[in-house]
């Protein structure tokens, strides 16, 4: 099945408690695209990019099977860049800088040869951007995941609705999903939040786990424990690049099957977290995240008889 | 098996965003006693309470199969009492009053009738009251387990420490698991605690679940999402209850089966924060539980197979 990422491809410079980077490779669509060629997945990327954008990253997300060919790169700009610094908790952080740069005029254009695509991952960007790309898709894909912020709940409040009624699964965090829903428990936002148009809603909790709903039903898997986490950047890309990529090549879009996309999401963001950047995820291998997977597996199961 | 419980009987006082009670029956030992007997299991209290103490909040206890012979009542005195007011998000509240009166100098005395005990349960008071309780017990119980918090570790480090090299198993919030160990990651802080004396560590996390540690193994159980969270006071008690209760129900102390006991623990828990005080509890029935735990097993149940 093929899958079309539109998202940032961006320059990160993070700051934790462990170390700091140069401008390194970063951006939503490149987490996602990575996350999902490490399942076999050829991810499609539209996104877009200045002059200053190395060769050596194109190579690279090319070499993991991500189609680039919908990157624009505009030789003018600058590529969109981000850099933040992690406080000691590792959970909270501050913006540094923003420079949107070539982002800010981004008219995202579908190449043809990504236009029968039967799965859509909208990463976390304006809007009408998100909306534009499912527009150029001549026929609706079996499943659009959309991923959004507080930040365009804040400044794009009616755009955003009208998106998020067009998609089939929304990822947020759950500051969001209560800020998108007005309650505060996380059942009656879920409730309020598949009523506004998605059938399925996942709830990331961070270092908290995530959650899955339906209309009917509620699943739950943990974050797995790490001795270190040393770099969240990205982390959540990750997730939604696993969580898509795993349908993606599965071809299953039911509910049990989205369960295993979870546990696939959550254990490749445990690699993303342990190192810089998109180092974790590069680094990755078949067996190592089969051996996270049955830890989730381990760590979850119990039996009770209920007489 | 027989569970002897040591802990706080008590009048509450509660605020939250849906109401408030006038002096209402809490105490750690209260709620953990009523969530035992719901399982069957005959708690034996060791506490002190003052003249102020109604006799009917005794009988209630005795109705749900709690011995109230090791409560000591102290006819001149008044019964602790704690006053709060939980914040909006339901997770962090103000303590308005706290009266010790009777519990100031508290020196429990096990009766005759509780020293064959197999199990026992520390529920968060004084270190020293808790070792004095260990330390007249002629045979060591099959297991001890220990609540405490952040209170005991600013003012009463070295009691601390020692009564937790004496017990089997503790069990602590993720702050308090911080705090005691000093790491922030909570699989650094679970091996230097259980390197501190307890074979198991069960690590609360609210409304994000709990971990149980061992040495080895680590297993996860997520709190159930509820509609509404109406006071959460007792439900840490309650969820060690269910814990403790389960275990000796079964007289079974193998991390399997503590997996179950956890499971029992969150879900009784799940029944006290739903009303004010132990009125939740008290209206527990064995089919809504049953119901409760398979959510549980339905929310976090997930088949993978890996090539």
């Amino acid at each position: 099945m093929s899958l079309v990422v539109v998202g940032t491809v961006a320059f990160d410079a993070i700051e934790t408690p462990f170390g700091k980077t140069d401008k390194i490779l970063g951006g939503a669509a490149t987490f996602i695209g990575l996350a999902a060629g490490k399942l076999n997945v050829d991810a499609k990327i539209v996104s877009v990019v200045g002059g200053d954008f190395p060769q050596e990253y194109l190579d690279l997300l090319n070499q993991n099977g991500v189609d680039t060919t919908g990157i624009k790169i505009i030789p003018e700009g600058k590529t969109f860049f981000w850099a933040g610094r992690y406080h000691n908790d590792m959970n909270t952080r501050d913006t540094l800088a923003t420079e949107l740069n070539v982002l800010a005029d981004f008219n995202p254009v579908v190449p043809e040869s990504y236009k029968d695509c039967t799965f859509l991952m909208l990463g976390n960007l304006t809007p009408q951007i998100q909306k534009s790309v499912i527009e150029q898709l001549p026929v609706k894909p079996k499943l659009i995941v959309m991923d959004t912020m507080n930040f365009w709940m804040n400044s794009a409040w009616d755009d955003l609705i009208e998106v998020i009624g067009m998609v089939d699964v929304l990822t947020i965090n759950d500051e969001e999903a209560r800020q998108l829903s007005g309650e505060y428990s996380l059942v009656r936002a879920a409730r309020k939040i598949i009523a506004m148009g998605p059938k399925y809603l996942v709830i990331k909790k961070g270092e908290h786990g995530a959650f899955l709903f339906n209309e009917e039903s509620v699943f739950f898997a943990p974050a797995l424990p790490l001795e270190e986490v040393f770099d969240p950047t990205g982390a959540g890309d990750t997730f939604a690049g696993g969580f898509i990529g795993f349908l993606a090549r599965t071809g299953d879009i039911s509910f049990d099957n989205m369960k295993r996309a979870i546990i696939y999401g959550s254990a490749m963001a445990s690699f993303t977290v342990e190192k810089f950047g998109t180092e974790g995820l590069q680094a990755l291998n078949n067996g190592d995240l089969n051996t996270r997977i049955r830890q989730f597996s381990s760590m979850v199961q119990f039996d009770i008889d209920l007489d």
